[in-house]
């Protein structure tokens, strides 16, 4: 039986992810392989229609129904356009994927993660990638950065770079549970030696 | 602690849930309630959003995510109406709940039964109606008198009948489990006589 391949992008906003998993995608084509680009949410016209009730609906929306529209459009992208296409023996390249879930809630604290990831094993049907790509971004970095300028942060500038180190680090201990899986490059490095660094891995998958 | 109440209907369409709901808030208001009105899908905004996609939306949606996509309006319809209201010391009344999904989904044997309630026992955090009515219509004595008159049934025909003696049999086995909870009615009653029964019923947990 043939078996494409699964590939998803994991990282912070503005780590990088649409970029590379571009350059990745030209770069398979170019080796003649079949690619399908998807991203969640929102890779399918359901998934558009959900994605579009979480980011923009007026009003509140509750913790638990905001992670069962993510759940219901991750569902519907794996059933009708993930699978298919990796049974078909394409490459499926994909903006986040459970790894976002399991992150961003455990980062959140308002959910517990593990009954979010279990949520989103049960739309799946356990698909997992083949391939993680964690485009790992310091935000301690930045945020030593800004500090030496200014020598307090504001309550919620202080919450929101909190935040995003838990996020990180819920990411890299994702990564430390399956190191097969992953794939971690630091976002800072050049768009070209991270591009490079993807292509290897992805060569040896082929 | 002041404490309301949150009653459901349950039974196929056509068994009368709309007009006995009606029939007991205006009953209720009279009495000097606070009733709240609601359904699922579509009992809130966000509700109404998601009932229009699983309606209406063009193209195939897979199981999981139209699973996912009742239990995400549930959850909304709980944490921010139905909860509310009943911890106010309100009485919620509302068209269809949990039952409905466990009694479709058992008839309809694409996803199992147990694990969809799963997903909306988390949607809600486990929220119980204190009484479901549950107008019972024996979709076999239609049967049997269109039986009389031809002799043969179309498939079509008989799969839809199949399916809705499933779904009375998934209903009736939920009461059998939960008689306390549970008030069973022949939806081939008078409205009058189901809605004085549910009076009986309701003027007992006031």
């Amino acid at each position: 039986m043939v078996t494409g391949l699964f590939i998803t992008f994991e990282g912070g906003d503005g780590s990088g992810k649409s970029t590379q998993a571009e350059l990745l995608s030209e770069w398979l084509a170019a080796s003649g392989h079949v690619v399908v680009r998807s991203r969640e949410p929102g890779g399918t016209d359901v998934g558009l229609e959900l994605r579009e009730i979480v980011l923009h609906s007026r009003g509140h929306i509750s913790p638990r129904a905001e992670a069962l529209i993510y759940a219901s459009d991750r569902a519907q992208n794996i059933d009708t356009k993930v699978r298919p296409a990796v049974e078909r023996g394409e490459i499926v390249v994909q903006d986040r994927y459970i790894d976002s879930s399991v992150a961003y809630q455990g980062a959140g604290r308002v959910l517990d993660a593990a009954e979010v990831r279990g949520i989103s094993v049960w739309a799946t049907e356990d698909f997992r990638p083949d391939l993680t790509i964690l485009l790992d971004l310091d935000e301690a970095i930045g945020r030593e950065r800004l500090d030496e300028v200014r020598t307090r942060f504001d309550r919620l500038e202080s919450e929101k770079s909190d935040f995003h180190a838990r996020v990180r680090a819920g990411y890299l201990a994702l990564a430390g549970a399956e190191p097969e899986r992953f794939l971690v490059l630091p976002a800072t490095d050049s768009i070209e030696s991270i591009a490079a660094a993807i292509r290897e891995r992805v060569s040896a998958l082929l």
